[in-house]
């Protein structure tokens, strides 16, 4: 799936020419589909219309008819056409962003199951740059679209600007797409190689806000020593922000991880960059269904 | 003025902050005055919401009663208020855009009288990686928010992804727009240093649009190795995109000099890149009042 946000071109023109190149013809124990998802968002080269397409999958929010905005109604017919959630016709969704941070390859799940920590395994393994995000902590019933599965993996590359296209996001996009694909091949054949023991993953606990003015408006940058960086380290008295007035702002709390740093997505919520840890997770000690 | 283009957000700030310190107070030789342009298009992290802003202008347009198009009345109103083009209180307009395209610090003018020359010639002189575009060539009743004023001057830096912000673009932004003010203060009490005789600018004289596919859809990037060069020279059989299928597209043209490679904000004309060529202009022969 691409467009769920609908200024984040790449995906959308991966799954065009995904579907014009039959890529599924390549595969044999699956069969696979194709959806634009945002089509008005796209047109409107906007991330979404009323709300975020991607924030609309809780099965609580799918099966509460008081939502009538745009998404929520695009979400509605998307879960009837390829899930529902629950029981869904569905096996697996690849659904694919990108971001204006530096986010490399940027592998989220929200499933935790011995089959995704293989599949996060798998895709380090075979792909240069990927950071795994594990967003499974986060919330039980979870409202990204690839939820409405029972598998599911949302593939995030950056940096690029939004409303963009550049063939070094397509191409990263398209590997991963494919090794994902590969990966569910070598699964259903029985065939998957070996894995390490223990997959790495950042996984998000907070984020930190822009500093603002008296009028409630942004009054500093994201500090120059950070924008670009993937995933640096953030210790107490690192620069973090820099007025507009040229003033460093340092920061003051634990030591952490930055993600989605300068993320032009986030900025209608002031949100200048995420925090996440480190967490590990054992393929050993995974169970095979969770 | 800053906030002409509603998701460029570097101008607003610097507008803002510009304000907050009392930027005009530095000058003795004349007064400042500050606009957010399209508060409209602000809000909703658009370049615009009916037309581009930045394109009414002309005074055809603004004499014209059947515009009734937000940005068409808003037009109306900046040039009552800031103008009226023609005859106008303002004597000079700085106006603050970005692109997603390496452009550099990007001068724009639309006239090429001895005074625009100097000026631009000044800003070559203190400025690092100053670019000049001239566009007094295009069209004699201008359409941009500038030409309101007798003078004026547009200036654009890059790259930098819409709906951001970036230390490093807003301080050369802050440069270019003190630097005018500087000139125009040393012009105003006659100590302008002196010029070489010759300005060389860039002009534009066509576009190139993105390849298309039987359902009019994009179906190829620009080429990666233009992406993120400032105004690269191009040969016939050069590389100039890569089709989503993997394969490249050579040039087929003159040789020409690229500007706008990939900007965003042209995406929907399907604008891949503009083309220019130099032109330059003597400070010698120009005349004092065009």
């Amino acid at each position: 799936m691409g467009g769920t946000h609908g200024n984040e071109l790449t995906g959308i023109h991966l799954v065009k020419q995904s579907q014009k190149e039959m890529l599924g013809e390549n595969y044999e124990s699956f069969s696979l589909d194709y959806l634009i998802a945002n089509e008005s968002a796209i047109k409107a080269n906007q991330r979404y219309i009323d709300v975020d397409l991607n924030r609309c999958f809780k099965l609580a929010d799918l099966n509460d008819s008081t939502l009538t905005g745009k998404e929520s109604k695009l979400a509605k017919s998307i879960n009837q056409k390829f899930g529902p959630k629950g029981n869904s016709k569905t096996d697996f969704i690849i659904d694919l962003h990108t971001s204006t941070a530096n986010m490399q390859t940027n592998i989220v799940i929200t499933r935790t199951d011995l089959f995704h920590l293989q599949l996060a395994s798998y895709l380090k393994q075979v792909l240069p740059d990927v950071t795994v995000t594990s967003e499974a902590e986060l919330m039980e019933d979870h409202h990204f679209l690839e939820s409405i599965a029972p598998n599911g993996v949302l593939i995030e590359i950056g940096p690029i600007p939004q409303g963009c296209i550049e063939y070094a996001c397509y191409e990263k996009t398209q590997s991963a797409t494919r090794a994902c694909l590969d990966f569910i091949e070598l699964f259903n054949i029985d065939s998957l190689p070996s894995f390490t023991d223990t997959l790495n993953t950042q996984s998000y606990y907070s984020k930190i806000h822009f500093p603002t003015d008296d009028n409630d408006d942004i009054c500093a940058s994201v500090h120059p020593s950070l924008i670009g960086k993937a995933y640096p380290k953030l210790n107490k008295g690192d620069p973090i922000f820099k007025r507009f007035d040229g003033a460093d702002i340092l920061y003051d709390g634990e030591p952490t991880i930055l993600a989605f740093i300068n993320e032009a997505a986030y900025y209608d919520k002031k949100i200048a960059m995420c925090l996440c840890n480190p967490i590990n997770f054992s393929l050993i000690s995974a169970s095979k269904n969770k």
